[in-house]
């Protein structure tokens, strides 16, 4: 049994990682840290956990008692956090924030995305959970990486669902505004780019072109779905430019041993990953463009359910453990 | 031409009616007052407006350029407005809010609702215009009313968009909580009970049968859709329990002149009437009891579209100048 | 392994059945009739199972292979089917449609409502599983059935998901139409009032009050959300009008030991038992009246939820198994 | 008063058509011919107009009663129904459908986008009225190829609500698979090209780039939300390769005399102009591309809005006639 401790457990990531673990059958929550909230019941705060808990937020951090920690805080204040308090060697750390998801000679953060780090996230002790974006968009580029096409500038929509702005309500996440509504926000200079680019580069030894990366909010609650343009470069059926068939063949490829990622022939929608911890992923050619689509669930693959894949793995158990959820679908 | 002046402009229903005068073609707004916005651009707050109006937020109050005042602070702020301000004796006021909805010696104020009180609002200087859910409910019950009918409990259900909460974002229309929800509040217990009895008692003589009321937060964002279920005693056809076409026929009648409620032999759906000033109503008899159903807009028949009718009433008009909107239908 | 058939796979509830049982620790799917997509991929037709299953209907229905059946045909059609096919005795069934919900000496299908049934459930063969609004509105009522409370005619009202009038598009699931709307049918008339009364009459002895119920169609894909209001007689504190803390350790008390029907002590929001297959109930009081909130997944606790339910309970394995969901909660 | 016949009443476009002309201060409308619901009242089909019109439905067509004819036929369907009927020469005929919106010797139809064509339109008698993802993605290309600077292949994303579907109801728009949910189709493939490089050729003078369109299925039941990414050429602040500032010159100049598409400095949401004739554009420069956001209503500026706003000029009254339109904003 992996015991478990939570900080900043009141927050959207940090009650979805409730929601999956307490159905874990390897895992036990010790315990929930929630300033805010110390001595309020989890279902106080966290909806549809009523008959499934009776745990109670803590202000107490008993490290002790724990194999692993996951950080729910927001972006920033997981380095903040390390450089007041001192976790124990033996536990390791599972931070869903930003703060050390590019490498450098600082940390020894692991990049957690098991498509392409599966060994190293066995090995290691802490770890770095990728971005919601981050995760689909690059899940619909890293066969291309892996291939060396990445050769001209990639253009790349994704619309997101409002639970990735968080718990605080705002004025675009107020439901008058946001309602059957459809906007965009940091265009071309999203935050997650400098992570993708960290990856595709890794795969690819090199990267020249630009990510051209317009994030959209979505008139819905949960998922990403993104769409990637990629041109190639010279005759069709050459090494530089694949037919829609040798493409196809590569992604299945990359994806024959994902756990949770997997290519599709088909054109895909949204709710075939809602509250599921799987990606899919699509490619079609026209010309010397391939259009890639790729969809995935903001809070589980794009967030916890891609940190408690990494746990699983961290504490060499079946990957999937916990989770083989059922889709909502509808 | 009626030269207007808005106080409380920057929320949701100084909005809308800022979206209504520009196109009434009586009536020319002359200024919007907000403290909070001054300065600002009105298509700063209000969306929608760019390219109709280039004008702003003022902190003045030119009441003398004005025929006509309205009040569009939240509840509680109008009487406590007049407690410091004066506004000159020639300008109509016109207060959206529930702080002279009840009659009482203290005040000279109207109750706007013009179908009961249509040549009460032509002659009255001060308009208490109804609440959203009050207008609604009230339109399914006044017929009844009227014949003396409502000898048992009724039953009201209605369920109420986003738009009815107003501006400040919070936890209750945050959209990641609000979208696909469905919600209780206030049950039995909300305060547009106390107007609703007032008119009910004012047609019926008097009124000992309660009135439980149960709204809904609604996962939508304009609009009020409204079941009410009467009980009639007495053996059917008799003055006391009409039959259903006795009923339909009563409805008809009652709402013959109205200008913009009617009713309709059709089940209604909420979407007939959004982005209009129109209520629809329908009853349909089962033994012994009728079940109403009515609709409407709540920013426009149950807010400013309902107050900028008493404005035309007021100011001898056509009641529908101004008023004559495409519904939106989707 | 409790070995499976499904007969009519490829509808709404076909495709939740098959979602639910594929995760299922002691269930097999053995085969998955249907008429009109036998030879097709399951993933070809049911969202969300890309990578889960790799089956195909079958238009067989090797009944020697399974243990148990179910029915996931339209009303009406089981009866039908039954006519026409002999299911060996040692296989078990259970019914979604309403075809057997009505005892009767012709057949020999327990209505299988857990919180009021589970022995006969545990010894039976055959069962008939209840309707969705059926399970929501008796889950608010059966505590006040068996206390004899149930007097006075009871106000229902209760909204439905769109995945309630399941595949086939229409009118009324048209999304252009459906969206941000809502409308009312089968006023006073629906089909499951029959069940309702059956299970009331069957607690209390005898029910001489009306249920007046309003079925709503909701703007929301899954769930129902009722509420229900009961009239009591004789003075507060008395055996028939009980106090709102005597109500609601009354219900504590009913649901003390149902595995998925919770009392709670706060308002219920839709959203807490979405794809789950829980349900929540809450009551207050408001002098001679008590205010009932129920809510429930209608595909879930309200179909093939509550069905995997039974047939845990059928053959003697822990009633929750395969149904601990993680909620979606947005 | 122009005398209106309209063909193909009962669907979508239909519908809005009438909700527009009914309030039109200087149309009338004469016929409404459809064959399926002739005798029908028109409120029986079309929401939202009960108690604005006693119309009928005809399966007549008395073309000498009036001076302009809508077809609202589906696609291909205008140019079979002229090859059967004959429209008295002196009937000017606006036709939604895609049927003449391509130039060619064989028919005299202006291409009705008042943007580039006002002159043209005024004097013509057959129109062609635009596309509504055509309308959304010329509007934000236009000013850019009237300079000549569209040379490299173009990035379009553009979203649309269901009732760019019509009325049938089908998969795609039934409310339990759209709701939430976010999907592509006719991928780098849309029809709309055709008239969108018609138009962009037409200013530019030649076109060699790509228009690579990626049309979604949108999770609302109104408006387009489109972007589109251009990449310029040569030294910012050449002429090929203008600045930010630059660009939105360009941009306000272009539209200066638009009556109903407004050049905004700001960033735009799509519920801006729902329910309205507007559309809005924006663009922002980033390195050597700009991002272009456009957005309009597909039933308004994107259909029948525009095509009355071409009527308005083609018998010479004021453009914005009965198109004044209060926005729903919600």
């Amino acid at each position: 049994m992996i015991r478990i401790g939570i900080l900043g457990g009141a927050g959207y990531t940090g009650g979805e990682l409730i929601r999956l673990l307490l159905n874990h059958p390897d895992a036990e929550i010790v315990f929930v840290n929630s300033g805010s909230n110390a001595g309020n019941k989890i279902t106080d705060v966290h909806e549809g956990l009523i008959g499934e808990t009776d745990m109670e937020f803590t202000d107490a951090m008993p490290f002790d008692h724990v194999d692993v920690v996951f950080f729910c805080f927001g972006h920033g204040k997981s380095e903040a956090f390390l450089k007041e308090r001192t976790i124990p060697a033996h536990v390791k750390i599972i931070d869903l924030a930003q703060d050390f998801r590019i490498a450098s000679p600082t940390h020894d953060y692991i990049y957690g995305l098991p498509e392409i780090h599966k060994e190293e996230i066995k090995n290691c002790c802490h770890l770095a959970n990728p971005g919601c974006f981050a995760t689909c968009i690059q899940l619909g580029l890293l066969p291309l990486a892996k291939a060396g096409l990445l050769t001209n500038d990639v253009a790349v929509n994704a619309i997101t669902g409002s639970t990735g702005a968080g718990q605080k309500p705002g004025a675009t996440t107020h439901f008058s505004w946001r309602n059957n509504n459809m906007s965009v926000y940091k265009v071309f200079n999203h935050q997650h780019l400098h992570e993708i680019r960290q990856s595709l580069t890794e795969l690819q030894g090199s990267l020249e072109a630009s990510i051209d990366f317009i994030p959209y909010r979505g008139d819905f609650a949960r998922g990403i779905f993104c769409t990637e343009v990629v041109k190639f470069e010279g005759e069709e059926g050459s090494p530089t430019n694949p037919t829609g068939e040798q493409l196809a063949e590569m992604y299945k490829t990359f994806y024959a041993t994902a756990a949770f990622t997997h290519y599709t022939d088909k054109q895909i929608d949204l709710k075939q990953v809602v509250n599921t911890n799987k990606a899919l992923v699509h490619i079609d050619k026209f010309g010397n463009k391939a259009v890639i689509t790729s969809v995935i669930d903001n809070l589980l693959k794009g967030a916890v359910g891609q940190a408690v894949q990494n746990m699983n793995l961290m504490f060499g158990i079946d990957e999937t453990s916990g989770l083989r959820l059922k889709p909502s679908a509808f």
